[in-house]
């Protein structure tokens, strides 16, 4: 009798473990294929390195194509697709949330703010290419994702009333009330003690703020129902806070060689984290609810949001 | 009889000042109350200093409000106007021109691009702020420039498939294939010797693309049929051009208190200009010809134009 239920116990662990090892390529293959389309998508639609003037081309094609994993593209897909949307009329969008994310890295980077000298592996765009040149790649690729929003050869099946609601939701996740938002606080709070709401309000706008917005809108063009919508925008932000904290769990383990980029530059900079404030395991604890949370909102919706549910419980992974 | 045909003569002559006379008040009384109009709705519309984070909003203001003249708002809505549509209609789009513009300039005056310390009599934004939050205010300001022109609740007699199409043609000017573009050639050639063509481009892009979307897009927002648009896109690359000339020329003979800027920078900073390259004569007379050009035009437009062709007949005299 013991053993029937020790075998029973084994199959169901067996089964579990099968299920969770099938999801995991499932989703490894979903990133992989989704990417493939936004990597294509961005060689498509952005200027490539032979427009005039070449200098601000290179430096814009230098930083796009650096080797991102394009986590806001993919969640722009997943949330279109999760409401029965097709990824292809989200390729737009998709790529012009990298751009307004790779603009923002430049940016970070510069020695008025961060002052990093590697990303992704590579130099960043002011060792490269100058500080001048790099602050106007940088304005140029946010520039060119609403051009690529607006274009009229593109998302000919969203309605432009769809479309407008889809620039409006990126420009205010990545504006003053949003990322540069959350940035300003970031340098403005460097080596000063910061309370967890001062941090949250950080981690939440200058990463979750876009990242919230990848799914929502992605949702949108998918042609979301409100009550669709709230919950792919309370997935999003709480996606988009968990994985601010396990990049500053990833800040402290992590390898340089791995994450292509300066490592334990939180601590020399004086930067407030999870880590600092809470400890590793409270700071992992905390992401593992948010990403639960994240899930638990998509509990109405159908196998089609499997992708978001297994994007998040990838994010987790990361940090452990 | 040679008697008769002088007063003749004089009173042709009284005839044609006074009209040019009343002109002038009438173009200077429609830019100082389309400049009213564009004052309040950027008070009502643009994140104020009391938002979180406030050191982003006050850098905002701060050079959002430094007494900048509002041309390229009041040639948006005169550009509405001419076509027979309200300027109410294009205060979203006056706007968001004014934000691009301003970030355009914050970024400029950066260190790393012409280093200056004064702009429009006051100290430039990162002189006050510093140089990271000047970055990310011009950062903000563009960003919210694409929000304003998606907002749901402004716009409302404009389609929605017009609302993208301004929005895509705002950025194609101010991206890099436009102004960053030019901003880009212009730093890069500084002390270098230049042609024309080169000049001509720089010009035409770093100031004349957005001027020149600023009418065309107020005509897409007045319904401008497709005849009329391209007479109101030829007319503002024109006037664009002759813009920056007529602002070469001041640089060499304008006061610094009158414009507010540091003057004679560009021949210290080593900048091709069309003064250097031509001569000052010669230079007015290619912004005279240019400006002549741009009314030309507008031939077949109403009196509805006016406004346009006397800001032509405007900038030209700044450079006289």
């Amino acid at each position: 009798m013991a053993e029937l239920k020790s075998k029973e116990a084994f199959q169901k662990a067996e089964a579990i473990s099968k299920k969770l090892r099938r999801n995991n390529l499932r989703i490894e293959e979903f990133i992989r294929r989704r990417g493939r389309l936004v990597e294509r998508a961005l060689e498509r639609w952005v200027p490539g390195t032979d427009e005039f003037p070449p200098l601000v081309h290179k430096a814009m094609n230098y930083s796009l194509f650096a080797g991102g994993k394009r986590l806001r593209p993919i969640l722009a897909l997943a949330g279109a697709e999760a409401v029965g949307g097709r990824a292809a009329d989200a390729l737009p969008l998709a790529c012009s949330l990298e751009l307004i994310h790779t603009y923002s890295l430049i940016h970070d980077d510069l020695p008025s703010m961060d002052n990093d000298d590697l990303r992704r592996g590579k130099p960043t765009s002011h060792r490269v290419f100058g500080e001048g040149p790099a602050i106007l790649a940088g304005d140029a690729l946010l520039t060119e994702a609403f051009r690529l929003l607006a274009r009229s050869d593109l998302m000919k099946n969203v309605p432009p009333a769809t479309r407008l609601r889809v620039i409006y939701h990126i420009a205010h996740a990545a504006g003053s009330l949003g990322m540069v938002g959350g940035q300003v606080m970031d340098i403005s709070c460097q080596g000063k003690k910061i309370d967890k709401h001062l941090l949250e309000y950080i981690h939440s706008h200058k990463t979750g703020a876009l990242i919230a917005a990848s799914v929502y809108a992605g949702g949108l063009v998918g042609g979301a129902s409100p009550k669709e919508g709230r919950a792919l925008s309370s997935y999003g932000r709480k996606l988009g806070l968990a994985f601010q904290i396990t990049d500053d769990l990833l800040d402290i383990h992590g390898e340089p060689r791995k994450l292509g980029k300066s490592v334990r530059k939180d601590q020399a900079q004086g930067k407030a984290t999870y880590p600092a404030l809470f400890g590793v395991s409270e700071s992992r604890r905390q992401a593992e609810v948010l990403l639960n949370g994240a899930i638990a909102h998509l509990r109405f919706f159908d196998p089609k949001a499997d992708p978001l549910r297994e994007i998040a419980r990838f994010i987790l992974k990361r940090s452990t």
